[in-house]
């Protein structure tokens, strides 16, 4: 279980790291829907490794092909299968983590869980999944470009580094136009050499996303439990290495009065707004047409370059050495993927949205 | 839909605050599990009003029916139905609110959604829904008592005020013993103070819910979507008021070095544990047998006793005034919710763990 | 697991025979729907036990409450609770099957499944559980209604007695003029009296119901696996002592060749039509505008009047003795149950076409 | 929507008949599992056509490739990805069909539902997809062979020509030594005839399907709406040109009387069986631990090398002519895909019920 995301548009991924290939389906996507495979692949090159010397130098093509549901380049209704191989799996030696457990990896929990593993860089667990979901999440965003909704990330702190202006005083494309991703260009540069003198001393560093979904209609979400911000939380919480999740005024707004918190509505030209917008965009559970946005925390990634005290297998005492090719701080290769799981979830929610009324 | 919760143990709520009854069905709860209802009736106890004078003051019974599913005193692994008849609901006047849009509240959106309301105290959108949760999220414990897996939730924010101990510093069960849910009762105190000033000024505050969980075996957790901390997430930002959601080191991780962060096996009588603590007791998703502990931010409630400016439906401006009796800080009543959703969806995932190997 | 039924417009049905009530929560049914509850009642008075002397002479008044999801009778789009207390619960001595496992009854699978059962009259197993499907279908009919969608079910097999004419031949709602439900009155008093023989044998006998769907526009169904018929057998094969499904051609549709099988299509009046119909209304799991019609097989009751050879749950011989009030054969009262599955088939169908297409 | 079948053990389906590729994604097959490539190869090969010559003559290599969630041989527990190259699909003219509606195809279905459809040979619609069915049946297959669980299906009918024989009276794996798959070699003969006489006319004809499980234990099943059945019956219902479902003594034993109909309880050795199995191995829509049986009707295959009157995309009066090559009657290959689905259901419905107890 658990490899299902989403309700109406659903996507279904597989794959391991070190495998043939991963891959997603797409079920319930509408039809109709111009599909441009260069955008898929633009996407998934926000994603990869390798690029600049603060991200992983890993190469990952990231080929992506589509194997069904794509009929004169655009969607049928029925399911679109997403296919990349995995060109980067060399017959490399992997029998220096078979048997020991990385700290504060997923080594111990799959093998207690599942009995099994495929050891080979983390398979199953390793964030390499994600490039399914920014591949699904590009046919998301092209169905949500049809009704004008539209998704910015960025990166907004690195370590005790904040980027401290609200994301209404940013100019939001600019993100991508550095290598940290984040809008200011000059809160990038001192980010950026703060990654690579991490990225010097083998070591590792946490981050903050904020993303930001504009264009959204009044009226998403499904409360009782499937309120729009707790499907949004749960995405974010199941990309690797995110612990939490905030929206509106979030942490910061325990500490406001009611008073000072509540949004004051007023219309404009006939439409309803508000005031401020401490409520994220979100109402009791539903969108009421403001711009959402939030806050996903990301630790600082696991595999550092450095020896490290752990156990095998047997609850022998194992020494677990740095290997390979990995990100200083991940989080500037986590924006496609915050974007591309707030895409998946919008387009199922707004499907859901056209089933509330009896008459549409 | 999203009145469902939960794959295989799930939950059906129904129920709007003035309307004759909440209840929730409770699917897939497996048989055998001793049925105490008095137990149900104390944790109702816990989340009702009326508790103390920081707390609303309407008096609601609570009183919990079982209308099937057990049979001399068991779970017979058929649907268990609990029903709360809202004893409160007057006949009062809601005029005042009918045709207006409180601010941060629900009214605007659930009207764009569905184009009807029910405005009498907030209907479904009214917190009064969790009491539900709270009686099924019961039946949820007592089976997770056979596992020897404990809950404990409480208040370690209200407004400025922060508990500055981690959870293992406090004595949880003392939490009960305040009428704030604080275990530190020189902290309680002042929360009291706190709130109780709040009130007096005729408006709310925010809060934070530390919830933590003992007891849970590794293995519970189902990557790569429905990870454990994604599905805890997604509960706990369900619930009214929530706002965001860290487990383990949170947002304060972010600022980390790997080096700090990874918390390094060893083995003790020749069980698995780890150093220290960071990620909360889940590694890629899955438990691994160490305490999950978590953050749970709730905005100040939106209804206060003053006047506010907004519009009606037809977007005319329109004052809302403050009527009734309101919370003037969630977070203590908030506390066996937490627990509650907690225990839902360990309840669920334990039961799903056992699918994961061919042999069981 | 298993008391949940529909994916959009769903219901989740609770409640044994002799407990205290039983009933349903409507999820996702969409709001503006007019609700009758006279018309409810009604659709119940037609499944309850009682109606004439073929039927079990059982009290059940099955008065329904709404308790949510209804406001100025509305729907509101948040969940429907219907409720019905179990009236005629008297304190039976049910000892003489406590121990027992009853003939082609479900007491032997209950108590290996799930341990534990409760066997007074069947429990959970008993068809008194479609009193709620019946509550939930009336909903689904009303909402239907709003799209000119109507269900037609009757009797048109009765042990070895057939009624030799396709539905086309017959004035449908003429079936609810007489006891057993078969429009064609001749044949209907031919079945009463095989009935009534069969009673008087204290014997129970099978029958077949048909029913007809009308007025469903092409494009409902999801293929490959929630084929619109496909979902429509599960519905009616979920209900008690159903042995077959058929819909179109069916079973005899076998033996015929392709020439002679497949629908000519044609245009009237710029509507497309099919000259034949073997297809059911259905094509590649999809409906095409036309009819719906379908058979289902229900096996005889397994409560007889007479003396039975079985063994009790220590597996010692046992004799299980025929008591209390049964009907001789169930098809008359299947008929509204048959109805009641089928709109809440096509109102979840009908909800979920809604999300095919980008532009709806 | 509808491309996902199953709970826990769960696939994903995708692929046109004439896209790149059909595959499909298993979520929820637990680890540890021996995976057979070669078996997988072989199901695939009993379905594939070009068998006889009363089977198409299309070339399909249908050679699997797995793409994950198998390692060193090992199930492991993470999604199992296989893919189905289409080796068959040249560059042909599909003119003559691309704006016609082919009488009893779901070329009309699928314009009206999606305002889009891949005419290539049927597209999504095809039952090329069933390949992708009978490979995910073959995991399963090999998962159930852990517990004993074994699947036979066979053909019983051909147009007019039944084999009269129950299953009990028949040696179920001489099924696989004809082309026809009818475990009867005379009958066999005789059907094989049939079919070829019915090709030579350029027709189709239909038939029934029998499908026998062997060494399910007792307890499997979820009530109310999740019988054993009802599942069984809507995997059946979802096969392509199926049109009917009976279990146990399906449309005949409506004709019983109760007494004769019910299954006498009795013990051997202390293991409990029945004397007769008229309730085909479930009861109350749980299995007891006898024998599963169940037919599945098949129409005729609607593409037949005939002209036929029908219309195109605007309404107009089109000739459809027979083209290609296409089975004179689909039962013998539809055999491998009636015992996939069984063993998708058993599977899944194995799995689940580890759920029922709290103590396993």
């Amino acid at each position: 279980m658990g490899n299902i995301f989403g309700k109406i548009f659903s996507i279904t991924t597989f794959g391991e790291s070190h495998g043939a290939a991963i891959g997603v389906t797409i079920n319930g996507c509408p039809a109709g829907i111009p599909v441009d495979l260069e955008f898929i692949q633009q996407e998934l090159a926000r994603r990869k490794p390798g690029q600049s010397k603060i991200t992983t130098q890993r190469k990952e093509e990231d080929q992506v092909e589509i194997l069904s549901g794509v009929f004169e380049d655009k969607t049928t209704g029925t399911p679109i299968a997403l296919l990349i191989r995995n060109k980067d799996q060399k017959s490399k030696d992997y029998s220096h983590i078979a048997d020991k457990f990385r700290p504060s990896h997923a080594d111990y929990t799959y093998e207690t869980k599942y009995g099994i593993r495929d050891y080979r860089g983390g398979g199953r667990s390793s964030a390499r999944e994600t490039a399914a979901r920014v591949a699904a999440g590009a046919i998301a965003k092209l169905m949500l470009k049809e009704f004008g909704i539209t998704f910015h990330a960025y990166v907004s702190q690195v370590g005790t580094l904040k980027l401290d202006k609200h994301y209404t005083e940013l100019d939001l494309p600019k993100a991508e136009e550095n290598a940290v991703r984040c809008p200011d260009q000059e809160v990038a540069q001192q980010m950026f050499d703060y990654i690579d003198d991490i990225r010097k001393q083998q070591d590792t560093v946490g981050g903050v996303v904020t993303g930001v979904i504009q264009g959204v209609p009044a009226g998403l979400g499904e409360p009782a439990f499937d309120k729009l911000h707790a499907e949004l939380g749960k995405a974010m919480l199941s990309i690797n290495a995110v612990k939490g999740f905030e929206y509106g005024s979030g942490f910061e707004g325990v500490q406001m009065k009611g008073s000072e918190h509540n949004d004051a509505f007023y219309t404009e030209d006939g439409v309803v707004k508000t005031k401020t917008n401490h409520s994220g965009g979100i109402q009791g559970g539903i969108s009421n047409g403001q711009d959402i946005y939030f806050n996903v925390a990301f630790k600082p990634v696991a595999t550092i370059m450095q020896d490290q005290a752990s156990i095998d297998k047997d609850g022998n005492k194992a020494v677990v050495s740095g290997k390979g090719r990995h990100d200083p701080c991940v989080v500037p290769r986590a924006v496609p993927i915050v974007e591309a799981m707030s895409a998946l979830v919008i387009a199922d929610y707004l499907l859901i949205a056209r089933t509330n009324k009896v008459k549409f």
